[in-house]
């Protein structure tokens, strides 16, 4: 069973930068939802749907390592790969880097509950934990 | 009959710097917004009794001219004067000066429709319009 | 002499709703801003080779028209124009919609300053001007 | 030898949450920053007065954990407290509560390269590291 990796790119907005001149350590989290979205767009659910199912996924614990700079107008790889980390949880591993060099940027993961749209923890249907099993 | 000035002072996050070593452009709306709620609680109802009361103010203009810089853990005032602009609108006059020498940093304003919340406009209660009835 | 246009797609970020499950305000500017990144690549000169190049365009105003709602992961065209505004600022025009529906999100126009690296206001040289000039 | 602990109070703002009604994740990392502003200031050197000595303090990791909601204009309290993690980095740690109730909203830890203003690892001179150490 292999995991689904996914990756998409992005530009480092000047908003995003910080008067260090690279980006603000904060960015790298949004950066890592904009991974999550299109990692369960890809999928085949987005998060939007699933929402709309009254299925949220709210952050439990997030880790991140910065490794290298990115300055403003610079060309990302948010790759994303996820599994589910127990019955009632779902962890998304994230690594950015500079498309055209490689060299890393930032690395990390987010572990996320599955609660109901109330925030109840819930046990996720089939058609959610099926979004994590490949091969 | 005069308006209800109230002010608050805020520090530059590091967060809100960009690469020029200023604040970036948009940290002034979000500055404006704590003027507004600090206003709004110093008339007596906060921002949050009015959205529990089903009252809801989402902005439909906004301007700002930029007239000095900050930086990072410079210490600003936010000053705000508001009045209702008609009968289902207010308005939000702000100003951020540097609180040592109160050079100018930033001032706009912002208009706000009254909207239920389920945002259909409406025409706001006697307890809101008062907030705004001075002397 | 016609005002060069240009268009890119972004996606609103779950990082940029708030409690009123729209955007929120100042994520316009931002939206702006990545408008006029892509405006200024494509007319030729990127904004990363403006500033090493030793000009900058900081905002001196900008207003926003908040004109619908938009949610999580909706796809949005930002579209934008731009022309000289004085001998020593720039103007850019924006308009927001859903890619899908044309329904109108946000409109606005930001003014910028032409200073140099140190932030003295500059008589912009032709390579900059020549941008802003089409047909 | 006794660490150090400082606290300061922040009312969540409403560019700060989401959709889902609490803040949004990221925000978290920004308000460990206020902390650590404040912590840095009440030891005796604002972090400001150390980038102006040539002395910068990167993140190289970072750690939260989200405990519980809060919502707009939620009063909060940020407690920190800070150590030299090696002879070339610090680690600050964090804790986020609802000032009225005590009840938790995250807590985590950063982890700072002490690094010279060209960005090079930097033994820290003595006025620094004995900001860590009290008691």
């Amino acid at each position: 069973m292999k995991t689904l990796e996914h990756s998409v790119l992005l530009r480092v907005r000047y908003s995003e930068t910080d008067q260090m001149g690279t980006f603000y350590n904060s960015r790298a989290l949004e950066w890592f939802e904009v991974g999550r979205t299109e990692w369960l767009r890809h999928s085949g659910v987005s998060y939007a749907q699933c929402e709309s199912l009254g299925l949220l996924l709210p952050l439990v614990e997030a880790h991140v390592r910065y490794q290298g700079r990115a300055r403003y107008d610079d060309l990302l790889r948010v790759t994303m790969r996820a599994k589910m980390e127990s019955k009632a949880s779902v962890k998304f591993m994230a690594s950015v880097v500079h498309e055209g060099t490689q060299s890393p940027v930032a690395d990390g993961w987010t572990i996320h509950a599955v609660v109901s749209a109330e925030g109840k923890p819930m046990r996720p249907p089939a058609w959610f934990t099926e979004l994590f099993q490949h091969g």
